[in-house]
């Protein structure tokens, strides 16, 4: 006999996460779920949206990992409050995580949030975490054949960063092949080719982003 | 309430490995699952292992992926048998998806079977495939503080490849942090320098490998 415990599991953080929808419009806070593999340049990038709208927002950082506080302690380094979830094992973040995430944030103050999912292409797709917006990174080392392997999570996302651009020379990577198979999973994501760490293309990701934060604060 | 199903469904899995092992025992075949990120080089790595050992050893490959065959398709144009496993969603391959595998294999005729796991750096790591090696690939874009942040997977692995070393000028890799951290994790697996891409490196970890496979038929 199997049980199958996917269904009650995902129904059961699809209520916190609409209480943590519920809880962020209140006081104006736009959350954003920031997915990728191991070492797509996650942090870099969060942090490099922080440098570029930190000065019309005030944000904060809820960083998941399996374990360590690596991550919150670089964002924290640039002033900026973070939370470190530990999973303990496990591949993703879930909405309960999320909500005590919360708690700990003075988020009345807050207009923008950027989570840090654990870095995987797979399970976290599953969870709603109430998020305004989620994205996904792809980084130029990991190839332009993700989306066919990993389709959940681009067919999902609302816009696709292509990060790490600068090292392009280096690497076999077909962009109009990767363009092409995004495409073919999801029509509406605009995909930001980028690279955190020179800051090219990153103001276009930002402007992205503002004009979400904007448009829910009217929504 | 909360109903711990990880327990029984991890025993089920154990006892099918077991099966795995004891076949692939009485046909002398050794089989390595390869585990690593996406992007890290996992398929680009074991055709280097196949071109490095193909003279000395009849080898076959086994794909998994939540979606698409391109991998068992590049390994299968080199000329070498391969299956494809689709996961359909899930983040890992378990013991009974390769004992599929293994019926579509003509395990007589084989000395050496890599498995190629879901690029995921957390949930393979739970799931015996009966397997008589386990290694994980790390490639340098990911950054040095991996270990760190995926620990079991760097605990349990017998060889820790360091791949796309030829790209360390490009990127911010501390090699001294990260044969630390894998240190401080794991006392005895050895550490390749290596690009599969260029080649550098592949010959030392393949005979490590040989060396195993050797050892397994004198056991």
């Amino acid at each position: 006999m199997e049980i199958d415990l996917s269904r009650p599991i995902l129904a059961r953080n699809e209520a916190l996460a609409d209480g943590n929808r519920v809880r962020l419009a209140g006081t104006g806070t736009f959350a954003l779920d920031v997915l990728a593999s191991p070492g797509a340049g996650k942090t870099t990038t969060i942090l490099a949206t922080i440098a570029a709208l930190r000065e019309r927002y005030r944000i904060a950082v809820i960083e998941g990992d399996i374990a360590s506080r690596v991550d919150a302690d670089k964002v924290k380094a640039h002033g900026i409050p973070a939370v470190q979830i530990n999973t303990g094992g496990a591949c993703h973040l879930e909405a309960e995580m999320i909500s005590r995430a919360l708690d700990a944030l003075p988020l009345a103050d807050l207009d923008l949030v950027i989570i840090e999912n654990v870095g995987n292409l797979v399970c976290p797709a599953e969870f709603d975490l109430g998020q305004g917006a989620r994205i996904v990174i792809l980084s130029v080392p990991e190839g332009d054949d993700k989306p066919l392997k990993y389709p959940a999570i681009f067919a999902m996302a609302e816009a696709v960063l292509l990060n790490k651009v600068d090292a392009a020379g280096f690497f076999d990577f077909d962009e109009e092949a990767f363009t092409e198979s995004v495409r073919r999973l999801n029509g509406s994501a605009p995909i930001f080719r980028m690279s955190a760490k020179t800051g090219a293309g990153v103001a276009e990701w930002a402007e992205w982003l503002a004009a979400r934060i904007e448009a829910s604060k009217t929504a």
